[in-house]
């Protein structure tokens, strides 16, 4: 099993288009240490032919184009493509609005949990994907096989997180509306050796649940949004803190970092990494802490293979 | 007034993701004579510091990050953006999309015939812009300045078109239920010489009313969709003309190059050019017949200055 980072940054993507923070200055500045993210979003193939996405950036088109095992295949066929599914782990900008640039009648299915269909179902512009597009709800802690991906399975499980941006109800108390299924984490699975990744791009807390979930994976992609909770703030950004905003930080006693030390995992990778993030920078002290962690920050193009 | 060709293709760019076509097989070679083309949006400024976008195509995040002019203001500000007003001229896909990219709490104005504030207003997705992006209906034939930009004038006109692909209805008849102001060109004046450029990306036939908007433009920057209007189904891209579709075509007795032959205007531009168009290619017969004819094909960061 292949996987492909397509995008690492968290919404907005690195450089973000508004953004002066020290990342995206310097990066526009052509600093050395950082490069370029675009939003995060996977490929994942099992005999590198067919392909299933792990949600649908808004920067997908470039990222298709950035990725040759994605071109069209050249069988003859006027119109093609390997990609065959798309799984969607939440119903945010960031892992949606790359719908839009699948569209130009190509068949293929889209695996999402219930409440993430609903939020598409609510925004008639999802409606130019037609027909050919078939909207699957996805089972949770129960293993399938994405459309045309054989060779691979998928087991979606809960996670503790928040509605994406635009359903949240602030009526709805300090939970904004959110309800089971608006996050999810993915087990992708090797069908050939049964070993598996776990896909975890935007998560509030870990709790006991979520670990036995992660436990003997044999290599985790996590949320790596923020450093620190507040570093937005601090940073004159936002007025949100992580926890707001869904998202677990990786350092302090209840980061990421911690509360994954003592798993039995393979590979540790962040990923969907915030612009604010300090980690970003190769040599920081950040970068420099999280990989003494035995963490790895991915970079878009990065490549996880499982056997 | 300065113009910068953000992006220069029609809906899927060039190379389209799915698409095998002679012209996308070749550019991803990187086949001499053809260069990859983002979808369709201009950025106009009259002073060179604020910034207003017409249209807002699925690439804005790219064409962004190509375009230093649009780099966010180091004036000690964290959030900046020295765009200011999206001008939207349809409810395509290809025309709106590029909205979700422009969201992270930066105030700026949409301005839009109201058939396309409704269209946006029935896919909630549109509303992670939240309450600091107004939403403000164009008055048609009447010149305003669009929000933040000083120096500049836009005047609206309807343009025989056809309502975007998600909003067709069927059972509406031969207009797929189209109505005045799904489809607008626009006269984008420069407030100091009050000279102007027209835009009109997309267009379905040109008579009397357009040929008297057009006139006396310094620039006429047109849908140059097809060259024929059969050349998807010939190329077995698809079923649909390009009269289905709602674009001219560039050649033939009743195409925009014969149509628009006698006009009184400046630089006459082809944008909007889908990946089928053989004009797109440097040196074919459809490209030297279109340049012979006094037309240039837009490609992306090209400008045109108009004092």
């Amino acid at each position: 099993m292949i996987i492909k980072v397509l995008g690492s940054a968290a919404g907005g993507g690195f450089p973000q288009w508004n953004c002066n923070c020290r990342n995206c200055a310097d990066v526009r500045r052509g600093v050395g240490g950082l490069v370029p993210r675009t939003q995060s979003s996977l490929a994942v193939s099992a005999d590198g032919l067919s392909w299933m996405l792990v949600d649908a950036s808004p920067d997908l088109r470039q990222q298709i184009a950035a990725t040759p095992e994605l071109d069209p295949q050249t069988d003859g066929r006027s119109r093609a493509s390997p990609i065959t599914a798309v799984v969607l782990t939440s119903a945010d900008v960031d892992h949606v609005a790359g719908l839009l640039s699948l569209r130009e009648s190509q068949p293929f299915s889209i695996h999402a949990d219930p409440r993430v269909l609903s939020a598409l179902a609510a925004s008639s512009i999802f409606g130019v994907l037609g027909g050919c597009v078939r909207r699957l709800p996805i089972p949770r802690n129960e293993v399938f096989e994405p459309e045309g991906c054989a060779g691979l399975g998928i087991e979606a499980f809960a996670v503790p997180g928040k509605v994406a941006l635009y359903l949240e109800d602030e009526g709805a108390g300090p939970g904004l509306g959110t309800a089971l299924g608006d996050v999810i984490g993915l087990k992708v699975i090797d069908g050939l050796s049964g070993r598996f990744a776990c896909y975890v791009p935007g998560c509030a807390a870990v709790d006991g649940g979520l670990l036995r979930q992660l436990a003997g994976a044999a290599a985790v992609l996590f949320d790596g949004t923020l450093y620190r909770d507040d570093e937005m703030i601090a940073q004159g950004l936002s007025q949100k803190t992580g926890r707001r905003m869904g998202h677990i930080s990786m350092s302090g006693v209840d980061g990421s970092v911690a509360a994954l030390a003592g798993l039995d995992a393979g590979r540790r990778i962040f990923t969907h990494v915030n612009n604010s993030n300090p980690a970003l920078r190769e040599g920081s002290p950040e970068r420099e802490w999280v990989e003494a962690a035995g963490w790895e920050i991915a970079h878009d193009g990065m490549e996880v293979v499982i056997r």
